[in-house]
């Protein structure tokens, strides 16, 4: 890789949706394509098919998880790192994350994006909650992957 | 006072709105007139106005703040409670409340409220984020705070 | 009351032990009596104790609770803050609190003097952990919270 | 790597003494000589040392930081993750940790030692808090890190 290595979120709805599913893995697919690292919250749903998604380019996945059992994480989460926060943990993703891609989601996603968006940290959105214009819009995985990076690596500059 | 005493959260924008803080202040005077306890994120806008219009009702303020920094609280909170978790103290508020009233507000407001619905907390909004059908809409302070009551007073029952 | 109400925490175990509860319910005892405030972690043994001695003298109890369950406080606690942090409640009753008195205790006792220490909180052990020269010793509980007292109060004075 | 890969933390003091750092260095050394990550606070001293050492033999390590900012990381941690948490970020190690090796410390190591012990957690010590017998004393680096290492496996059996 030449580029600088980026910690990226991966949000989104623990319940399983075919859609956001396959949505997600090829979010988690181009992440570790890109050769950065991928953080999400570890369970099920877009978290476990974002992680399966990075796994397959080798990636490095991390889920920070809700319960004290790193057994609880998905198979594809690399460190399983337990908090015993619950939902206190969406906010350490959040803070973990130089820029997240958010997937779908219900009130759990919309907790994240709300940090997110509150500790200027760039998120791109699909077919996520509409709360914000500083939401990127992306049409695409690959282009929700390629915007937060972008926007990262400008923040980078300035920063 | 007769009734079971609550704790009452109130959230919203720390910023000074004229409008959001005229309600934010009828709201902690209703709730401190029916006996119950009012609590939030103890700094300046919305918090800072409940909590005024709750201590002229002599009801108890608790403000559980951002920072290690007790003084950081408003004149109006008798209990300052410091976290040092930042952004992390917006879950604690929500825990500790049994029903949340929303007046205006923004990111950090949209996480607490996000939290509210994913923990099934009632929550009553005044011109506030509109996320979902879950947010008891209200038309009066008045109106939210007896709204909010009611709802946790049906959860109490049905335990 | 004529000085400053100062929110001081009780800490030690939660295992039944007749002579640091009797110990524990004199230091809450005590702390009411002088028109202050206590915290502590809200379940059983010491926390209990130090509650309904401060109870006796009509003093606030605050209990910052391991769980999302209110239900889980000892009948004592006036305000029940659930947080779900788990042990990571420990350290927000240090942070709550100006000053300290340490009763008996075990491992979570032990994190929690360790916090105070780190943070340059004031604690007065009885028949508590000797891990420091800066832990205040003390032959009874009214000992215990007078040198907790005067230590918070010169704390305020030099700022 | 032949068998499971454990997250290993290393707890000690930021400042800066040769003889742990020389101590921290070498039991990050092993940690990643026998293919596990190792977890610490991010930070300088034993955290740095220790780091260090796991990066001469290619190891994973991941600092989890007490501020908002990646870059308060020393150099030798891969994965910084900023929490926001201060001081409670020391149990969120103990959390993501399997087991633990102590090398000196103060009192934010106390309660990193303390709450191994509350959550029993394997411990080993190297000229660390002598509070419990439970702490497994080591008279080198590749002791300490064995006997954890060992430590783990056998809860690992059990369950």
């Amino acid at each position: 890789m030449k580029g600088k290595r980026y910690i990226i979120g991966v949000i989104g709805s623990g319940g399983e949706d075919p859609e956001f599913n396959r949505l997600a893995e090829e979010v988690g697919s181009v992440i570790a394509s890109k050769g950065h690292v991928l953080v999400n919250g570890g369970l099920g749903g877009v978290m476990e098919a974002s992680a399966r998604g990075a796994r397959k380019n080798n990636g490095l996945t991390i889920g920070i998880l809700p319960s004290t059992d790193a057994s609880a994480a998905n198979p594809h989460v690399e460190i399983p790192l337990p908090t015993g926060l619950g939902e206190g943990r969406n906010l350490l993703i959040i803070r973990a994350a130089s820029g997240l891609v958010a997937v779908g989601g219900g009130f759990g996603t919309l907790s994240e994006i709300a940090f997110a968006l509150k500790l200027k940290k760039p998120v791109a959105g699909l077919k996520t909650w509409d709360v914000s214009e500083d939401i990127m819009e992306a049409s695409s995985p690959a282009e929700a992957v390629e915007k937060v990076i972008k926007a990262i690596e400008e923040l980078d500059k300035t920063g």
